[in-house]
């Protein structure tokens, strides 16, 4: 019996003991990466920041080499051509991600506190921003669809007066997906894109928007028609929203597949409400878009009249909104086309200088 | 001329060859660092996981032998011992960062995309940890400062009728607020700890209140008082949640401490609404807990009775959800209880076990 009770226990210490030392082996190797690659990633970083001030330096004294006549206009633009190539791989190649490293970004620390969402491997930046552009379309078709459907139901079964429930949880699906876009674009950020900050700030307003729109009354008890004006003026601008979204996110993504062939661009680009690009869809997007932003503005003067009238302050608020976010919009898309004009007038000058070398 | 145009170029030129060769060299080393560095963590993943199996399999042939009555119990209770030392430093050292992987978390994933929020140094993971408890202490005056000035505002401004605005300000709060938490909580759970999952689903369900509470009319036309019985009930329950959620911060962060020496706790632990440890602050604490659970239960139940008179659909569902958290609360609360008390029996037996053999 005692011989039994004795005879398993020396293997299964024997065992242990292996598993142990394993496990201490494994513990060492574990704090030595970890020790290591902190003291190479700040190697690196130290590196990379040297390196574009370097290239900042560089830029500055050929520009005023140039602006002295001391330096031929041609060579110039030429040096200036390979900066921009070795600006490309500093900011665009593996070392970026110790250079994104010092984009801090307050959204994200309220929501999430000091947590680290840079990716430090180039493919699963790639994956966050090839989910963006999903998320981004998924959004779109349910950005047609749902305010569609409410429309439809007024009209067809509601008899003019949509009952408070379906657009509240229209609403509260609107604050659900404006926070998840600003966190995703701060995301973005923090990942080395350079997104305009205008389109951040402009869902920060939908976030505020769509919150304040959830506290207000939408059943009226004397006239609901005349209630529900601003409520239908809001889902029809919703649903040309979604037209826009869904040519936009077609037209950029396009651009964007033909920006990274051609090299010109940081794949964590994100050109939400850009318009640069292939001709022919920008002269369908453009109205659009105008179109788009002329109505966010009529929207929210609308709503902003019916102040006089002495509604609740909800209305005139999210009209307030509408009408920053229809200007803001204009703007930047204003700002985008003059940037791309220049870049194409640059081109072309570059281009009939190549000729007139070559003639 | 033509001299003093030539002289600073090549100067300029070598300058820039250099700046892009160390730009191609700085590349490489990144690059190499990245794929050098996720291979090591791959290898580092797949033998933390074999030697977590291999401690799985140990503890199951122990316990196999001492039931067979083929090893000696007390040596078994030794052999466990030393197991449960070799789990710690395995799923506590520096190697858990590579075991924590595997989870995912599908609240993150909906709000962010699917980025990485796992830190692998453990001073980073720390550091999130702390940021946490510093951010619930700040809630917690928060939740005991805010209804208390509403309450105060109520009786001695307002003449027992809060005007919609502040409240509606304060449902906003509360919304961001479990939002926050939701978060971060999975964020902590990413990074290894190992929070009941149930802290996690009430911060859902708070979450989905306070979207719906959002909604709710809280200006009665006739009579205002009544209809605000609601309000002011939860307002009443928040300020004590408030004094609750300052109590169990201060245990369970001085426990955690206590536990931290001890070596018995991974520091990502999170133990919010657990219920082991100091007698004292106990013997405080847990009556307090369960008369907040009462009472949200209490104020869930009277939420709901209002149904009968046919209020808004908006009281009766957060009626739900506070009998529905009070529930859970209590069940959670006291299966941590049954844990401890378990425990405590556990080093009883074998403190009283260490004296017979002593003597």
């Amino acid at each position: 019996m005692g011989d039994q009770m004795n005879q398993p226990e020396p293997r299964i210490e024997e065992e242990m003991e292996k598993v142990v030392d394993q496990i201490k082996e494994l513990q060492e190797a574990a704090s030595s990466l970890i020790s290591m690659s902190s003291r190479e990633e700040k190697n690196l970083q130290h590196r990379a920041l040297s390196l574009d001030a370097s290239i900042a330096k560089l830029r500055s004294s050929i520009s005023s080499l140039t602006s002295d006549g001391r330096m031929d206009p041609k060579l110039a633009e030429k040096l200036e051509d390979e900066l921009n190539k070795a600006k490309c791989i500093l900011v665009d190649g593996d070392a970026s991600s110790f250079l994104a490293g010092k984009v801090d970004s307050r959204f994200l620390k309220m929501f999430l506190g000091p947590i680290n969402v840079r990716a430090i491997r180039k493919d699963v930046q790639f994956k966050v921003k090839e989910e963006y552009n999903s998320y981004k379309d998924r959004t779109a078709c349910l950005f047609l669809l749902l305010p569609s459907i409410l429309l439809i139901l007024r009209s067809w079964m509601w008899d003019g007066c949509m009952p408070a429930f379906p657009v509240q949880l229209y609403q509260a699906w609107l604050l659900f997906l404006y926070t998840g876009l600003a966190l995703r674009e701060n995301v973005l950020r923090v990942n080395g894109s350079d997104i305009r900050p205008w389109w951040i700030y402009h869902h920060y307003c939908a976030m505020v928007m769509a919150l304040v729109s959830l506290t207000w009354e939408i059943k009226g008890q004397p006239d609901c028609a005349r209630k529900q004006r601003g409520v239908e003026l809001f889902l029809q601008w919703a649903m040309m929203q979604g037209v826009a979204m869904l040519l936009q996110n077609r037209y950029q993504r396009q651009r964007l597949y033909t920006r990274i062939a051609l090299g010109k661009a940081k794949r964590m680009d994100v050109v939400w409400g850009e318009s640069t690009g292939e001709r022919g869809q920008l002269l369908l997007l453009c109205p659009i878009l105008f179109i788009l932003q002329g109505f966010e503005a009529y929207v929210g003067l609308l709503l902003l009249r019916t102040a006089f009238v002495g509604v609740e302050w909800q209305v005139v608020f999210c009209g307030f909104l509408l009408v920053l976010m229809a200007i803001g919009n204009f703007v930047n898309t204003v700002q985008s086309l003059l940037v791309k004009s220049r870049v194409k007038a640059k081109i072309k000058r570059s281009k009939s200088k190549l000729q007139i070398d070559q003639e």
